[in-house]
């Protein structure tokens, strides 16, 4: 008979799940001797949980299956809490294990006894379990995995007693059932439908906002014929867990971060149409505005909640609005010229969209300076797109190793702000030991930029230059090719556009990890920083027309 | 009036809340901002919420009072959680600000909202709370630092909400009372003080251990008198907040890692006596072993509990045994030679205890890498070690930065494994950018080598190759010295005795920031570590002297 930890091995991948991103330790010595048991699981370590937590989130995006993580007590579980919160949010699928002492053992209070299932409970409201038995260990992991797939996808935690992993007596439990979720009822359907057709009729706008599952395509195809046939714009969500997009695929238009852009995009909208997507709120509060982004005069409809099948409803509602044989607009496919010049942030985004290969992953955590990647790549080949859900940064490099191991023929390009690499560096050094195809874009502008922009957003202009200081990377600035060779990856350091393309030409030409340090300056410095809060606070008094060209100036 | 962020800052700096560990985001622009308007507080900034915390730590350690760290809602706790929990297994006092989303916000459940309280609560059981008003934001903040101060000090979260923090009507507080701890009591110390006399009379071995507070001169040396006195042995904590050792201090024994050696230390103890610790557990356990490491027939007392004032029971009991006047055994001082030949981790050590300049301040948590530093310094000129008091690695690079904020003039050295060093390696940042006075000592050995010792002693012993390279560094091995050149530290690689002397001694004498790796073999590698369990499975069975012997062999 197994011991817990083989037994729960077995488990683990009976039920699919056959990827663990680890850093273990003592106490989670034999769920790691178990890897020699089980041929079928891969385990891939990283040299800090918060890599873990990420690669695990990365994967179940792409792989559309959960990841198990292996994590050392609770002080494991808080160094990757930050991307487990990520995956929470985008409603990831996570099987979370974190390894406890002996159950004998914490009524010692030894050195590293700490309250894990509190920790736990930040990320795994919906299921935090410590495993009390090697006979129940099975159960537990299944209930786990069980919880894990959701619909909709969640982290689920079990918390695994070193005990409980020697034991003998394992038993391992046949894999679970697959969710099974329901599209929207007929009556939903048919509300809806009518409140689209009136719409219609009456000139009204209506949107949908897409989410989680229905950013997929057929979820788009579905959303793009209703469009087609009924006048509805499609919205996505702000930062979409995965969405599918370049050309040959529906366009959709992302929710904007800044909420005052957000108001111009929902400023006339009447019919706002949930899919798998939550209703739009400010990221941040700012003194005096509003929170919630949908006009009051909009009326909010629930089509698909993320428990449902958002996919399915929105066939039913295709079919119910007679648009099942719409004719989808379709993003034609269009690249941007090679950029030249002096080079920025923009022109940075204007060589990924020339240079971005078919089916690439494009990870994108690049804050500011990824304002223009929306736009250069959006008649790229088509690919797909990872976003910062939960707006914890120090997501993107473990995203990236993550989706590299789940789809190991396609390229991965993360996007990364300098501020926001240094969260969580270490991924580098997992995407070197595996040596997985991703590309590493990171854009060295020396300043936690956003923050310079919300500083003035919320208010705080009597900040001096203590404050300023407080947002400024410089002295020193950091030399990431010089980091990425330190943990074994091919690093290359670009202050010319020129530099940076033949950099990226090489990345991509050339299988295993790169990582490339585009010498930007800020997107939204001086002038144009100065400008903004006072354009911000005029958008919403401005005709609509010319908001939205100011809008497309600002962040196209 | 000020707003409540300067409120806030005023009521810190006026209670000697003078240094703040950053690394904030927007829901914390008005306390940054509000760093203007107060020139008396510190704002250093980090990477990282791992390195502002464990900075706090290390700051609190030798300031002797609590600095503060400002991080980002749950997931800036989260990160910074690994460091806070050593801070509270070293009841080091930390005032931990943690911004959160205005009150009219969080009903939105925007990208970053998360239960911070139920994070807090793991690091913070004594002392959590959500300021609600601005005009009670000062009050919450005194209380936060009462609480944090003890005794016993303590990691004290006051979560505040962007709208408390920019609120107009805040309300400086008062300082709060420094605490008044009361010594022990007339009867406890007469009935130490009798059995203490008894087992002197009989014969039998009585020892303290030492802890907390008891381990700084005043403490050290009250205890000293009495062990010269009545012949009661000097022991310390496994991993002390802070010990004052070194030449002409009086040297102290700390309990061995491993839970066997320990019971060769306290294997004929029959009065174990209690000063500002807990008595001592192993710190995993192991399948059939016990996890309290006191022996059955030992007698275990408390003089001070962590509430009390440790020094002042000493000095009471040193008064009830007549011993005020016993004249302490010192440490001699005395170096060991300048190592010669191949270069290895007991060599690193011993160059260490070559070179160590006075009043240096050691970090240690170089794991097996350090099993010979504190032999190799034990009569080195005077200094203080701080230790990794929660088992929580990551803490030592923050440490050494928070040290060298609080102590400027004096060197500090922090002896870091390879895999430690990973996780807070963003430490190196804020020493290039404050111009630390830090010389940071890296052992690459390639390896999480402990755990390949704990794999066996945990009985894991199916363990196969995939388990193995689960502790393995190597593929590719890091390069330290690049990686603190990459964030602006002046970083060398030795791999000879020789170069590791002349870059120690280079980093000694030149101020600001040094990273010297060195490259080093396993310290436990092959057959050693093959014969360590059985050696240790052996110690308790083996007469005491050739056990003490032994023990001195493998850790002494």
């Amino acid at each position: 008979m197994p011991n817990g930890a083989q037994a729960l091995m077995k488990t683990l991948v009976d039920a699919g799940v056959d990827v663990c991103f680890t850093n273990p330790g003592t106490s989670e010595m034999h769920f790691v001797a178990a890897l020699d048991h089980e041929p079928r699981m891969r385990a891939v370590l990283a040299l800090f949980e918060g890599v873990a937590t990420g690669a695990a989130d990365g994967y179940a995006r792409m792989a559309g299956k959960p990841a198990a993580t292996l994590l050392h007590l609770g002080c494991g579980l808080g160094n990757g809490l930050a991307n487990l919160h990520n995956a929470r949010k985008g409603r990831v699928p996570v099987v979370n294990i974190v390894g406890d002492h002996a159950t004998f053992h914490t009524v010692y209070d030894a050195q590293l006894q700490s309250d894990i299932e509190t920790v736990a409970r930040n990320v795994s409201p919906g299921f935090v379990r410590t495993s009390q038995t090697t006979a129940e260990l099975c159960r537990d992991a299944a209930d786990a995995i069980t919880a894990a797939r959701g619909l909709p996808g969640q982290v689920a935690t079990l918390i695994l007693p070193a005990d409980v992993s020697w034991g003998e007596g394992g038993e391992p439990c046949p894999p679970p059932p697959l969710p099974q979720p329901e599209a929207a009822s007929d009556a939903t359907v048919s509300a809806i439908a009518q409140a689209i057709s009136q719409a219609a009729r009456s000139g009204g706008k209506t949107a949908f906002l897409l989410g989680g599952q229905a950013l997929r395509e057929p979820g788009l195809l579905a959303a793009a014929r209703v469009a087609a046939h009924s006048g509805v714009k499609l919205l996505a969500e702000v930062f979409p867990t995965r969405l599918e997009r370049g050309a040959g695929l529906p366009p959709v238009e992302r929710i904007a971060y800044l909420a005052e852009m957000a108001g111009v995009q929902l400023a006339e909208v009447q019919h706002l149409v949930l899919v798998d997507a939550k209703a739009p709120v400010s990221f941040f509060a700012y003194p005096g505005k509003k929170s919630d982004l949908v006009p009051d005069t909009c009326t909010v409809h629930t089509l698909a909640s993320p428990e449902q099948d958002a996919v399915g409803s929105l066939h039913k509602l295709a079919a119910a609005l007679g648009a099942a044989q719409a004719q989808p607009a379709l993003q034609a496919a269009q690249r941007p010229g090679r950029p030249r010049g002096k080079l920025n942030a923009a022109k940075v985004c204007k060589a990924v969209g020339h240079l971005l290969p078919e089916h690439a992953i494009v990870i994108d955590e690049a804050i500011t300076s990824g304002l223009m990647l929306s736009a250069m790549t959006a008649g790229a080949p088509r690919h797909d797109l990872i976003t910062l859900t939960g707006g914890a940064i120090g997501q993107g490099l473990p995203n990236a190793v993550g989706a590299a191991i789940a789809c190991p023929t396609r390229p991965v390009l993360a996007l990364i702000g300098d501020g926001t690499a240094m969260y969580t560096l270490q991924a580098l050094w997992t995407m070197a030991r595996e040596q997985l195809n991703v590309t590493s874009i990171i854009f060295n502008n020396a300043s936690y930029s956003v923050l310079n922009v919300e500083l003035e957003r919320v208010g705080a202009t009597e900040a001096g230059p203590k404050a300023k200081s407080q947002l400024d990377l410089h002295g020193p600035v950091l030399h990431f090719a010089q980091l990425a060779q330190g943990m074994g990856v091919h690093g290359v350091r670009a202050t010319t556009t020129e530099d940076f393309l033949k950099a990226l030409e090489y990345a991509l030409a050339h299988p295993g990890p790169h990582l490339i340090e585009a010498v930007v300056p800020e997107s939204l410095s001086g002038a144009k920083r100065k400008l903004l809060p006072w354009l911000l606070r005029s958008l919403p008094n401005l005709p609509q027309p010319v908001a939205q060209a100011l809008k497309r100036k600002i962040a196209p």
